[in-house]
């Protein structure tokens, strides 16, 4: 790493401390010596998974985001747990909402969601040889299932039904994997 | 919109008004009628840039991320300024951040990054017919510029030294471009 870029944290002043985020705000030393400050929100870190069915169906959960006021489809996601692999993380996450058990599971990559001020990162896995079961919410969490062929997904993905970094990122991966096969 | 999701408001607790983010509680009412809190980011949106020399090289952006307390490799993105039209940003932020002042910007779509917690959107363009000029980022933004091949940039995706969600998709995206052209 080069200190050219480097920013030093001179203090740390903890704001909020909640349920899923934390948030915090820096006071940092550039490089050039000079002072700025940092808004930080500290997340636990998150999986998604891209679920294909035996039909090569894409399951797609949509639900209310109150962050956005309104509803948007996604794939499959969620924060992990204290300690939790992510791996068992995804497993979990899937059968949670959508009620498939995937006995096959692929580890894509991870990446951060918006670096510029939060530390969230999403695991993403490919999930496949899917068994059917019982949908099982959080309490706080209502959804509701969709399975779309791929065709279907890049039409809500330019209709911007489809609307979310991850799952518009799936849906490009299931078309290059197509392309490439 | 099915009433079967919708989270209505039953009160706001504005916690924190920062630079970049605001932070808040909204106490909500959930479709079974029970309530929860959900903890909202909200962030003005940014706009994020594919850019492409005459060479056919992607212009990425490496620069330390407070965040996640180390340097990441990014396409070019920035915040939108108060009232300010994303195309326009679009232009502003690559000219900063890079020197190139783009003669042809197109723009291909948005998303949400986090929309388990915070409202921000990304604009995401493409941008070619770039001509060469004087970087001058923010006072308290330092970057280094690379331009790299598409291969060189799947394998930065690979290696996750490219390693956030929105330039994973470009690299995809341009990837797609070249296969289907």
């Amino acid at each position: 790493m080069s200190k050219k870029l480097y920013e030093k944290t001179i203090r740390t002043e903890k704001i909020f401390s909640g349920r899923v985020i934390d948030l915090q705000v820096e006071q940092v030393e550039l490089p050039d010596g000079k002072q700025s400050a940092r808004e930080i929100v500290k997340h636990p870190g998150a999986v998604a998974i891209i679920p294909i069915t035996s039909e090569g169906k894409l399951v797609l959960v949509r639900q209310y985001r109150k962050a956005l006021e309104k509803e948007i489809v996604e794939i499959p996601a969620g924060k992990l747990e204290r300690g939790e692999e992510p791996g068992e993380c995804a497993i979990r996450e899937l059968e949670e909402e959508t009620g498939y058990k995937a006995r096959s599971l692929q580890y894509l990559l991870s990446f951060y969601t918006s670096p510029g001020f939060a530390d969230e990162i999403i695991y993403l896995y490919l999930a496949g040889d899917l068994e059917a079961g019982h949908v099982n919410t959080d309490d706080d969490e209502f959804v509701e299932l969709l399975e779309v062929s791929l065709e279907e997904a890049e039409a809500m993905v330019e209709n911007q039904v489809i609307h979310d970094a991850k799952t518009a990122y799936a849906v490009q991966f299931l078309r290059l994997r197509e392309l490439r096969s």
